[in-house]
């Protein structure tokens, strides 16, 4: 069953692979180049889907400084439009509803094919900026002009780990319409389960039927990697940071860090009977941490079901 | 090796399993056969040691009401002495120092024998209180009276959690003489691998050599004793509070939560190439959860080296 069924049917044990486009300021051609590798390199792993991410500077939410410094992408949109029609499954396009005036959004929306496109609506990420369109346009929007685009929410177990209701708000997510949700990269295993926990059994007792969350697991093979991680908002944990930091190779660390941490969740997961997928992405642009990611993906294929 | 040479030695890898004496209101006959019963259980397993607690009544530690009772249990000095002369390995003696005047608590250290006995010498619970004898007078009085008396601290991952410098404070300790740390109960993993972690590397920069860690597991059949754990400080994860909730059999639940966490850890102190020994405890007196608990120590026997 292909991923958007799989995902509309409330299905389990998808694999994704998350892209960020190549920067706005490459040449076309060397796009194609890229788009071409990608394609060839990923296709091997047997991905039930792709993400494509809407890069947004994200400067305004965090007062410190960004340890890589923003630099615009290319318009996940048109990257699929223009250089990733070959890619044979569906694709999770990104759209940080921020960036774009309504009728841009409309138009996106209105032209997505349901059955090979999904999309995940992310809201501007500080209440202080006057964003183009807010979230809930977004998803008005999308209700309005292409209500069979399946569309999925963020998750964000670090707010669950502080404020112990990210459950009830994607539980209220759901019912406007998100079919999925993903999380940021995981590497506090202990925030995740208590999400993923507590929306299981308020599921049960309302009733109602738990769509599949998506988890993100990445490698990171740099501490500079990491400050970047925090500086999104991730919660790294003492022991995953010192590992890290005094490992002869932490790109080797990291990924068996990852590896178990996914496994663990998949068990937890199974054992709870909650819908998921796996997501791996590549924080970095480095070559190693991107092949490094294609391996645990690759992995990870092998210790999923179906 | 015994254990006392074993923890001097800082070496790894011992099972211990923790009492609390019967309540004092037990008559002596009554006291001998529960001995006689605990020695002719535990004897099985293959411990390297025994842990007796010293019960303090802790609610000026918390405003909220203690979820059981507190009755006062026979001093585990006395409970040893009168009653556990048969027990095969070294036993580890609490003293919660607020509890004894100076020349009392002068008296016993004294009369210990430091090829049979180790203490772990704990401070009053709250600020509030004026102890009979405070935590550093009771050490003073160790290196004083019975300097070859081996001693031990508490660690408190959760404190770590908190304020982050827990490492540091086990380091003041083992420099005034503390020769292993004993954990509380372990239900957030990440909390004690963060300890563990922090206390590692900032040895590894000191040039000290790390004592060995006793991490405590215990299990928990029903949320009354979960609510217990907490009162106590146990940072206890929701998603182990949901599992036990929702758990047709919360102790075995429980158990099994206990040893993978434990086998997890064990993996993590291994690979770090930090001193350890496990604890087991039982937090109830309910009959089921104790045996359960011996069933638990008797599982990981199998699973250490040594």
């Amino acid at each position: 069953m292909d991923l958007i069924r799989h995902v509309e049917a409330r299905g389990s044990e998808f694999l994704i692979f998350a892209l960020t486009p190549p920067r706005l300021a490459t040449d076309s051609e060397r796009v194609q180049e890229i788009a071409d590798a990608t394609i060839e390199r990923l296709g091997k792993i047997g991905l039930d889907g792709l993400i494509l991410y809407d890069i947004d500077d994200e400067s305004a939410r965090n007062p410190d400084q960004r340890p890589f410094p923003f630099t615009p992408t290319i318009d996940p949109a048109e990257y699929l439009a223009n250089h990733l029609s070959m890619w044979p499954t569906p694709v999770i396009v990104y759209r940080a509803v921020g960036k774009y005036p309504k009728p841009e959004l409309r138009a996106w929306l209105s032209a997505q094919d349901p059955s090979q496109v999904m999309t995940v609506l992310v809201g501007a990420s500080t209440k202080g900026a006057a964003p183009s369109t807010s979230l809930v346009e977004a998803q008005a929007l999308r209700n309005e002009v292409n209500p069979a685009l399946s569309s999925g929410g963020v998750a964000i177990p670090e707010r669950h780990t502080r404020r112990g209701d990210e459950h009830l708000r994607l539980l209220t997510k759901q019912a406007t319409g998100s079919a999925f949700f993903v999380t940021q990269v995981v590497y506090d295993l202990n925030a995740a389960k208590n999400l993923i926990s507590d929306y299981h059994y308020e599921c049960q007792t309302r009733g109602t039927v738990p769509v599949p969350f998506v988890f993100t697991f990445s490698v990171c093979g740099s501490m500079k990697t990491l400050d970047f991680m925090r500086w999104l908002g991730v919660d790294v944990p003492r022991w995953i940071e010192n590992d890290l930091k005094h490992a002869a190779d932490p790109l080797e660390a990291s990924y068996h860090q990852a590896l178990v941490a996914a496994t663990e969740l998949i068990g937890f997961c199974r054992t709870l009977g909650m819908p998921f997928g796996i997501n791996v992405e590549s924080v970095s642009i480095r070559r190693v941490e991107i092949d490094a990611s294609v391996r645990l993906a690759a992995e990870l294929r092998t210790r999923l079901i179906g």
